[in-house]
């Protein structure tokens, strides 16, 4: 089925943010062309009337799926309650983790979906979701199960990553080489196994795990053929980036406290920087990621929600643009690329996804907005008109 | 008609924002009775579904209506253009001066229509919308023309404020007190005839006018028996906080230059304190609205979007609550109460709406929340429900 859409201002991505008086022809799923004028010849028209036209939006970070909640947690911290009032009525990751135990996948499904509605709302064509909170092997498969099946339910690619090694759970306090060994590297053959995962991610940090700690999860990743990722330099310096960069890792993520050392080495390693303002916003920090240097070595940079329940209850990808903006001082096509061509990037699917080019997959957003600046300065604010994934308006 | 609102988790509004398992009785536009168990004589009954239901949201204080967008003077600020470079190009507060005159009051609904319908989608029931940007006379009645239209044309009330006194048009340059004669008191005088003015703001800052300046304003709105209330102390600290008290205003807004001895004479006063975290946050602002000299001597406190092209292009009451607590470090209840009856007391609409109780008009919100605490600790989720606005669900 060739459709030919029309009378749209196209961004394609690829080339700024000043739309152009462009036609784009899509044959089922895929973009075959794009030009001021293409052959009409057994073409279905789409008049897209006059709206701006960009591709549609990825979200290349999120834990999506999870069981519970922690807005009483919130409540209670704004109230002045102690980290040890919290944790004693079973706050943090904990809580969400036993929340998260607690659901079948039919459960994290159904829980998971009006979040990821929110998202679709705003013209996201593509999603990854990460495992993390069940901690143990048939938790997290589970939560990769639920990932996949969401996107049996709605017009969504959706790309897993096996985040076993998110925290340390209770269970294997100061075990940490044991529940690497016995659960994020043996679940992960079973994930593996079962076809549900796109990518291997960890958490480096003090409060997680070392980079020597990960080192055998890493290995395994890829004796297994699968890209790592890894959650990095968010609340120190520990050596994250640069173990990342050394696996080739598509991704690291926060990166507030990386040095320009490390944008020398995610550059050469070709490692996109996901950046996460809503955690920044959320957890009110003040060092910023070191854009300068990201730009001065040519590291590209992303930007994603991090929805999860604790540090970034996000599900407004537009609102991380105008914060990546905001609070990072991003430009707008910096904004406009870090949600689209650089997140298909951070996901291995840059020959897939994120442009508006031939060969493509046909996920466009088309919104009732002036110019992408205008979609990044206002805040709280939706004017989709159309989310168009694989070719057909969703 | 009389309608028992059943199945809800009743947050009143008045004391926390534990839900209670109450019934509500409406009759018309009017709530005549809340309570555990109340008649169903007589009364159709609407099922709530197990909703949370919170008195509907109040936005206290907007400039929702004005010409054009500043969308190009962001981009220009992020790739590092100077003020002068966007004097040059037009921008500030100038060009929404030229956009907003060049337009038709029905040119003015229809672009601030979609803001409004942003807004209510939130389960806004009450808007306040300042003039402004007019700075003539015709202009400014021009906006308030357009905000009177927009409560005909939506299910919502909305409140005025002749807000002559924003900014020195370039006409006046050096002449504030000519401008302040001429323009905004004389222009207050035809708006009132007209009945377009609820209340009478200024801009009380270096930028813009001394509490000297203002003085003549204020006491002419007394003449009138029009309330005041003021921009001040957002920037420095200009002395607008006890000019406005002096003059017994409903609010001193943005206020984070205030001092504990401004909140003494606005407790005094009654005055209540409008904080504007939108603005906050798009100007990367630091220092904070004096919280716990508000708390310590019993100043209430609303929070509203400030919606306006420049410093908080924001359309998310929901977002601005959560701001309130992330940024501001309310609590909760202060959130909701500083978004429904305290709210209603900056507009002097205390005994009107904000909160859910016999003799009020009948303005809810149901959520599909389990909390209060969830509304305020999610960011870009909208789970209303339903919007009431006097009695029907709108
Ligand atoms: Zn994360
Ligand atoms: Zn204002």
């Amino acid at each position: 089925m060739r459709k030919l859409w029309i009378n749209a201002r196209v961004v394609t991505g690829a080339a700024g943010v000043t739309p152009g008086a462009l036609e784009v022809l899509t044959e089922g799923d895929r973009i075959v062309a794009v030009g001021a004028t293409l052959d009409r010849a057994g073409a279905e028209l789409v008049d897209c009337g006059g709206a701006l036209m960009t591709p549609a939006l990825i979200d290349c970070h999120t834990h999506l799926v999870y069981g519970g909640n922690r807005a009483r947690e919130f409540e209670l911290r704004l109230e002045g309650a102690s980290y040890e009032q919290i944790a004693r009525e079973g706050g943090g990751i904990a809580s969400t983790m036993a929340a998260t135990r607690a659901l079948s996948v039919d459960e994290l499904v159904a829980s998971a979906l009006p979040r990821l509605d929110h998202l679709l709302a705003e013209g996201v064509g593509t999603v990854e979701i990460k495992s993390g909170y069940g901690l143990e092997i048939e938790a997290e498969l589970n939560m990769l199960r639920a990932a996949r099946r969401l996107a049996g339910i709605r017009p969504v690619r959706v790309v897993t990553s096996w985040l076993a090694a998110h925290a340390l759970p209770p269970a294997y306090a100061g075990r940490a080489a044991d529940y690497i060994r016995e659960v994020a590297i043996a679940g992960l053959d079973m994930a593996h196994a079962e076809g549900l995962v796109d990518a291997v991610d960890a958490f480096c940090e003090g409060i997680a795990f070392s980079p020597d700690e990960l080192e055998p999860l890493f290995a395994h990743a890829a004796r297994l053929g699968l890209p790592v990722k890894l959650h990095a330099e968010q609340l120190t310096r520990s050596g994250g980036v640069q173990m990342a960069a050394r696996h080739g890792a598509l991704s690291a993520d926060h990166v507030e406290y990386a040095v320009a050392e490390d944008a020398v080495a995610m550059a050469a390693a070709g490692t996109v920087a996901v950046l996460l303002p809503g955690a920044f916003y959320t957890l009110r920090e003040t060092r910023l990621p070191p854009v300068g240097a990201f730009r001065e070595h040519g590291v590209r940079m992303a930007l994603a929600t991090d929805c999860n329940p604790g540090t970034s209850p996000v599900t407004s990808l537009l609102l991380i643009m105008n914060m990546g903006a905001t609070l990072f001082r991003l430009t707008v096509p910096e904004c406009l690329d870090g949600v689209t061509g650089i997140a298909a990037a951070a996901l291995g699917l840059g020959a897939e996804t994120g442009r508006i080019a031939p060969g493509l997959s046909a996920d466009f957003a088309l919104w009732e907005a002036e110019s992408v600046a205008l979609l990044v300065n206002r805040i709280g604010f939706n004017p989709l008109k159309w989310r168009v994934f694989k070719g057909e308006i969703a």
